[in-house]
């Protein structure tokens, strides 16, 4: 993983743009033809399976950072799979890190925000992640994300 | 606008995600709460009329410059409004940056990527544009920009 700057309370930043796909392996033809580079160690095998999703996951990178996530279910039962299933393949959700998650979904709740997670679940890449439900961001699926480490207990 | 670095050739940067919304005043305020900036100068009149595309365009940017361009169609004819029409609203495309968007044309055509503008046409922002078809991007409506000035004949 590249390193990404450590943000301060308040802040926000995009941390990736997730795509589903049906398959990885030919789905990143066009991004890697169009400049993005796979931010993988290992190039002979770029996918991280997220077994609690049941997704594997590619991590693409541009020059200033921004990430694209390929998501390729693994099995019928995932929520990709029905996302697919019901839309055709393309833009999942977005991702943003924020400085203590916890407080950031306290303080959607409390503006009436509609939460598909109201506190932190274990995400992929050791990040601790929260869903907003997209009926309150205009349409958008959206994932707010912190650090295992640096979430408050 | 906020002042973008220049990029050079072979690179690309993601420059903003497009979101079609039906109202950028009652839509804005999600984002807003999340720590979202209007990069507009003008605070009283915060969208810019794109009348090509029969769009009004909101322009809110992040601590890293991510940013995301809310799009109200200003007509029944805009296609915003036929995708909000059958899809609803939501992520519209991905607006990435290149240095000699003519020859990247040229390259991806070659490549048998499928091209909605082959040649660029005047868009937002004084950006000539060019978009990429979804069918052959996984799904995704891309669109490419280069500044007006530096576009090469």
């Amino acid at each position: 993983m590249s390193q990404r700057r450590v943000i301060k309370n308040g802040e926000i930043e995009l941390d990736h743009i997730g795509i589903a796909v049906p398959q990885i392996a030919t789905s990143s033809a066009f991004w890697k033809a169009l400049g993005w580079t796979n931010t993988s160690a290992d190039e002979s095998y770029p996918a991280e399976l997220v077994a609690d999703q049941k997704v594997q996951v590619a991590m693409l990178e541009t020059n200033n950072r921004a990430r694209v996530e390929l998501l390729e279910p693994t099995d019928d039962a995932s929520t990709v799979k029905k996302f697919m299933d019901k839309r055709g393949p393309g833009i999942h959700h977005l991702c943003f890190r924020v400085k203590n998650i916890v407080e950031v979904l306290k303080t959607l709740k409390a503006a009436g925000v509609k939460l598909i997670n109201e506190s932190p679940v274990p995400g992929a890449h050791d990040m601790m992640v929260a869903f907003v439900h997209p009926s309150s961001t205009g349409g958008v699926l959206v994932e707010l994300s912190e650090p295992k480490q640096s979430v408050s207990k």
